[in-house]
């Protein structure tokens, strides 16, 4: 499979080196790339600059939004949510008519400071938006409820979490927990909420997460739904 | 201890219950007791009139807000979230004053259909805007992520899962974390997110609650923070 993730950031680089190290082919799509691997200065979360990563895996592609989408035969959202619908307006709807989009970004508004709140939140969420913006392309939410070591890498939370799939395409998101169980993710631990906005409800976990993350000090931890199984 | 209980819906039943069951004396608050125990249809969610319902606890007194308040030495909000700030007028800065009051109301929304939004939802919260109102009653919450049987009964969901403590004043927030292990709670599954902002956070898990009722098919199920612990 060709995947185009869309975003230099920790989230896609991770899913990138995942996807790699699983056998797909994967180029990572930004706004321009000679911009991006001019950047030497660390990224918002003290990782290296994205070339300094890059040189270590020449594998992975490197190409405009436009060209990764059209290269990709899934797509996975993993830019910041402020800039996702434009990176995805780049990227072009019809470079992803008909395709998987697993959209995993967090619509988070850092506008007002920190803690940042969400925008949309309530009646709609970054994955309707991005679905309504793209009615030809089938966009599954998931994974954005956990830091992303955590998404390539179940394990490093031991015992039982979850990992939620929100999506209207029923075979879009049977295609996507399949990657889910290739990423190591049990299938008693993949709950399917059911159409595309519960991606609400997932988003919103958000602020939650951030505090938590506060107040026990890491983040290698996960959501986990006691009591799912237990009468389903 | 005194509790007053503002609510006579199946939360607010089921935590004077269980209050009553400790050697608690408790007092419920309504707007109007005699149209209270008027009322013969059952409850929105099926239970049994209240009348019917209390006949068979006549030790819980059922009073006006403002003289439940007064009585309360510790207050209890199981109003729904829509109808919490005029209940709580209603009871009177003056009856509430120094004492602490435990919020496990969720601002539901019903007013755009089913499945209900929040209002606020985003920069703001239901436990925020009691504080704010009465500035002279220190606001903890908490229980408010779960069904009202698992609330007053954690081992209705096996293995482990979590109740969080939101709120501005330590020694309110202690003495809650009592009363929770008095209802069961083991001290571990006890998580102090913080300040009352953090009320933000639980607030906004209650749309992802209502999917997972849905997906699931139950009620006994409770958020669980695996890894939590691991490192902290």
């Amino acid at each position: 499979m060709h995947y185009a993730v869309c975003g230099t950031g920790m989230v896609g680089r991770t899913l990138a080196e995942k996807l790699v190290s699983l056998g797909h082919e994967v180029v990572i799509g930004t706004r321009d790339p000679e911009a991006t691997l001019a950047r030497t200065e660390p990224d918002r979360f003290g990782g290296p600059p994205f070339a300094e990563w890059h040189q270590a895996r020449p594998q992975i592609r490197l190409a405009p939004f436009a060209e990764a989408a059209a290269l990709g035969g899934t797509l996975v959202n993993a830019t910041s949510g402020s800039r996702s619908l434009p990176a995805l307006v780049a990227a072009g709807a019809e470079n992803m008519a008909g395709k998987v989009l697993i959209d995993v970004a967090n619509p988070l508004d850092f506008s007002r400071g920190m803690p940042p709140g969400l925008d949309p939140v309530g009646d709609d969420s970054l994955g309707e938006q991005i679905q309504r913006s793209f009615p030809g392309t089938r966009v599954v939410k998931t994974l954005n409820t956990m830091n992303c070591r955590v998404m390539v890498d179940p394990g490093r939370v031991p015992g039982e979490h979850n990992v939620f799939v929100s999506g209207d395409d029923t075979e879009a998101k049977k295609q996507v927990t399949g990657l889910l169980m290739s990423f190591g993710w049990p299938p008693s631990a993949i709950i399917d909420l059911g159409d595309l906005s519960t991606a609400r409800g997932v988003e919103m976990l958000l602020p939650l997460w951030l505090r938590l993350a506060g107040a026990v000090g890491h983040t290698d931890f996960n959501f986990h739904i006691q009591g799912a199984h237990s009468q389903a």
